[in-house]
């Protein structure tokens, strides 16, 4: 049970932080800003702005890079897109490094660590055949393109998976598609290339097996995206959650990942780091909640006194202090859990973060946002965006009653 | 105690319902996806769509018209603009109907019963001059313009009302206002013609008495609109929350409303009401959220089980339904107490529903938020802006901090 | 929807209330020391101290006396006994009568309106034969006899009524019972001379229609009480809460109640208004606690400051204040619909607040224990056991669960 | 930050689960029984009962004795009186172990690891004359005598521990004693001997050095145990907690501790570790409760179902396993901070664990009760006992509000 990063994650952590704090900090006010000027006037927000791609060159240049490589599956990746190191991070050690970028909503993407690209990314490095990881993984590392992974489905509840209805059908030598997707992350970047999507290719096999994952080119003939769908009013860019149809699409039999049938394999493998990156990040995020929270509360003045002195404000400090400080231990150990003896070895343990972590940054986040009076919901400041993203992800991979439902599962498991 | 509607309150509850259901509910879900095209295409949202106005028309032919006009206080505006029946509303009689209305987004704007514009309504009507009631109220009353209301400012912790600094000196006949103010809801709509403003008249007076509410019409120069904010995302349209400046704007003297140093008297008489108008619209919205989640629950399928019959998806519908109910009560209490005796009648009722209903409604929708999974949290439904608005009024018009501190002064106050 | 209580239930509000001030208040606290001492000094705390005969005699003679009896059931009985008025009180003008009895542990007693007294009269009174009535309902309206009421059963999930397992067997002209209860409250009362005992009469029947309710006498042979049980360390004397076994136990046939297969009918009579009436105390009790949160938070100073100006202490307060008067009104509005439509009317209210009451008073309590210290824990205030009986009432009359569930399952129904 | 237990602290875990498991499983529900019997009857609970005597002989003699021995505090006491392997434990190394005897109410006391024993054991350790150890600490460690800690008094906010009263004054080689204790826990104990009395003993001294501790044999004149006070009507034999008034009480100049004006940072010394005992202990408990809710719910059955499949029961176990993993990684947390630097090192941390780790066990073992229904309220199990002790914990050793403060103080400091 050894929570405390290695020498190299500790290098990271501060290289990250300093990076952070030289590059982004300055800008990320602005940045925000500009992007909702540009919404406001009409403009397109999905064009990125420039300042990303220079962010990116100069993360890349100083080697803070593809950091979410995992130790074991990093292979020659590493190197030949120059992560610092070179090898991958174990559990525990990219906690703290991906708790860091978490605190701004751009440094993810500054450090080419954002989802939905990394999970694509480690579905290609681990279950990806050598000319798919040619072909899709080496630009997405290098980050010359995007990805977006397609699962769940409007028209049934996607939080049983079993339910997705989306077909391929074999013909030939290609893979027809047919059906919608949405909530599918990530088209909205313009440089969206490749589709990761979850298709019924046996509907007669056994529940878990019916499903594969098939490489679908984002410009194939038949892909369309029809809208891209808000949360709470955000859109999310320069990702974006598409609503995508597929409509005879064809593509080469290849493209299915690590063979047919295969797909709840794949998505475990890719859901279950997944889950713990999101809530890594959303430390950093509450974390830096409740700093902006205790700087507003000291600075401002109502009724002769700061607002943090007045009434119960000191209490929530305290209680979010103890809320955070609990969440990070729970992921440090299903981290340390997970490098111990892989996902199976983790099951309780993700879904307990996935439940307990979002739920804490959203009321964390809320108490903020409260402190901050109205401003606190408006873009002058990253609350409400970031009580957002925590509460998506209340929903994203998983809804906390499926969670909550494996939990007390493997619990009453001991008893039997 | 008796809560019940009177026998023209209760038809009037039925002729508002049955307007809705003929005319709003079929056309709401469309008005909200063509609004949404409308700003994702970079078109101009504040440009009210054609159907408002339709809807304001037919609304008003039906004497579904001004209902919130407060009984006593009607006077001839009542029968002059068509109002149903033509007396003014009991604070009891006035709830339900308000309930009916608080359940679609865009049913108060029909009914000319939408804050702020009802609130400034109030305000001319209780405190204005005949001459600011024939200039300013007749034509909000006809729904010829629109209105909006300027307390909150940005650089002061606004929760501590004497804290507000736009000043307006005496210059000859006129006052001069300089100073800027934000969260002033109503500046967005085209047809918005009039703000009242509070500002600093006197500020060697006592604490409560240096302020005063003045009218500005919205076309003088110097008042600047510098930006709509969001909350959550959101705008509001076509009402908007803005930020604007002062510089150098002049105003005759006679526009400040019944006397200098008159603010806090104002709006206390304007906020008091308006909080109770919030809390009962709430309920209407936690009602309606509530039905939404379980029709979903109903319908959806996951674990092969309907979604409602899952975990404790039932718990949740039944603690709404007791929270619901709870608060409506306690909303009707206060609405009670304010007829009985007047404003300082109903001091604690008030503060508590203020705090008790917009957490309630968070909560409920919430959860109905969750059981729609991710299209809970897109505008596909209209879950996300009622969580929104549910939200914003645990600030606006007093954050609960405030209000609780409220009903434990009155509660410490029988003690002494 | 009128709440007030009639002129009549204000004068009884006043005479009840009253009372309690000039007979108990003084008392009270030296007879919980005085029990304790008994307890203590290994003394035995089931016979009644004299000086609650003397009060029973009081309130008799001011005919503050069975004052629980329902309008419309009360017969000849409350004027044979000195009900002052003589008629029986609807719910809603019993409720403020019962708050202010609750706010008391020994004012219910005094008055003769304690439970399980109170629900087996008017099992008596609803359904009892003549016979029945004038052997067993005379003495308790009059004070002279207590009863207990046997339903749960230690071996099954009593939750589930259903499951109830003791056995009564025709034998010629008797019943003769086998099997086991336990939390059967009153039989540890001296006076306690009349069992009510469910028992399955037709296993055949279907799962409503096996069980009968039957009348017997507590020194029939093959009774025992086994032993008093405790809840959180109190024992709730004189009542007591008894495991009972039934040894061969025999009586006549016409012991039954409403014939035989009729127990789940009578139950659901008997249980209903028990149940307003628990909450109906419980807001009472919850009441006096807020109150004397107050003033220990007033008299007490730390760290320079008044307790109650500590930290969130104020804003506790406050929650407290509202979520008493939710609770209050959600009972009222049981109660009317009690009133305006019987049982079958206020299924999910008098579920609502089978669930709402005890937890918000349990909540109350709790905070007024914190700020008194350890004080507050033990018994030199009655606060201890005032939690203890709000969290009994989450159990007893029907889990908090099965309530929940019948709100839901109503609020399903509306949607079919 | 690692938190394994040394492999000496492992197998000491083991030893004492399999002395648990072997010794203390099999007897522990027929010792409550037992004594409850005694209680009921009239007879003496004081005295404890046989078994034990024979447990604590049992422990000693396998060495699992005096296992709270601090490393680097233990000196030769370790192995003079037997504890396995000889030296202390750290604290990360203590906390599993102490989680183990705390899922038992009766195996602190078999294993000498008793509050408030170790807490005053610990006192002389750190803070004793040699004289003073070889008098007191030998025989306590010795199990031959317990000990008492005087330090909360009725009349004021005890808090705020500079409010404390009683005062010592100096009358030539002798201090003279006169005041009122309460809560003094082991004075119940007829094997008591000492108490650590915390009196004023300079008035005139700033507001942290007026106190002293000083040492009061039990049976010296002027020692009076009032009486003897309950919690939620528990007594928690064989310790006690007295109401203990002193009176012109006599002791040599020698017995204070560490010399006149130390009492604060004495207190602080002996509260740091004892909060930390109190949470580990409390986890223990937790996790029992949890495994008795899971097995009742999975043992009975109501409306078809075993209870744990009904509602809501499978999200409140999961969110119990939740609860209880989190607030043993934050014991772990502080128990490495203190190991690290010392108190002052975990001053954040230990107030952290005072306010969530109670609270987390309230909240799961009220969870339990209502699983069990009426038995898991009364004393059929442990868990009413088990609530009343996280209960009494909230307020033991500094109130919730309390530590929140210093959590908040340190958290605001951060930013100065």
């Amino acid at each position: 049970m050894d929570f405390a990063p290695s020498p190299r994650a500790a290098d990271l952590v501060d290289a990250v932080s300093e990076f952070v704090a030289r590059e982004i900090d300055p800008i990320e006010d602005g940045y925000h800003r500009e992007l909702a000027g540009v919404r406001a006037n009409g403009g397109d927000p999905w064009t990125p702005l420039p300042v990303l791609a220079e962010l990116r060159e100069k993360a890349r240049a100083e080697g803070l890079w593809n950091l979410f490589l995992p130790a074991g599956h990093e292979g020659p990746w590493a190197q030949r897109y120059g992560t610092r190191g070179g090898a991958g991070l174990s559990n525990v050690d990219y906690a703290p490094v991906a708790e860091v970028m978490g605190r701004s909503a751009m440094a993810p993407y500054a450090f080419n660590c954002n989802a939905p690209d990394t999970g694509n990314a480690e579905v290609l490095l681990k279950y990806g055949s050598v000319e798919q990881q040619e072909r899709w993984l080496a630009p997405l590392l290098a980050g010359d393109i995007r990805s977006a992974f397609c699962m769940t489905e409007p028209a049934v509840a996607s939080s049983d998976a079993t339910n997705m209805e989306l077909t391929a059908v074999r013909d030939g030598g290609d893979w027809v598609l047919n059906g919608r997707k949405w909530w599918s992350t990530g088209v909205g970047h313009p440089d969206c290339r490749i589709l990761i999507v979850m298709a019924v290719t046996d509907p007669d096999a056994d529940r878990h097996h019916r499903h594969s994952m098939i490489l679908v080119p984002r410009d194939a003939p038949g892909v369309v995206v029809e809208r891209l769908l808000d949360t709470m009013g955000f859109r999310d860019e320069p990702y974006g959650h598409g609503e995508v149809s597929f409509t005879d699409v064809q593509v080469p039999a290849e493209n299915v990942i690590a063979g047919a049938g295969k797909a709840f394999e794949i998505a475990q493998g890719r859901l279950g780091p997944g889950r713990v990156h999101h809530c890594m990040r959303l430390i950093g995020l509450a974390e830096a909640s409740l700093e902006r929270a205790i700087r507003r509360g000291m600075d401002r003045t109502a009724f002769g006194k700061r607002l943090i002195d007045l009434g119960g404000n000191r209490e929530r400090i305290a209680w979010a202090r103890i809320q955070i400080d609990s969440a990070r231990l729970l992921v440090l150990n299903a981290a340390w859990k997970l490098d111990e003896g892989g996902p199976t070895n983790a099951l309780s343990e993700v879904s307990q973060i996935k439940v307990a972590v979002p739920t804490m940054a959203q009321q964390v986040i809320d108490m903020a946002m409260q402190i901050h009076g109205g401003g606190g919901l408006s873009s002058d400041t990253p609350l409400a965006a970031a009580w957002t993203a925590a509460r998506a992800i209340r929903l994203a991979d998983g809804p906390d009653e499926v969670h909550l439902g494996m939990v007390a599962r493997l619990e009453l498991a001991k008893h039997r």
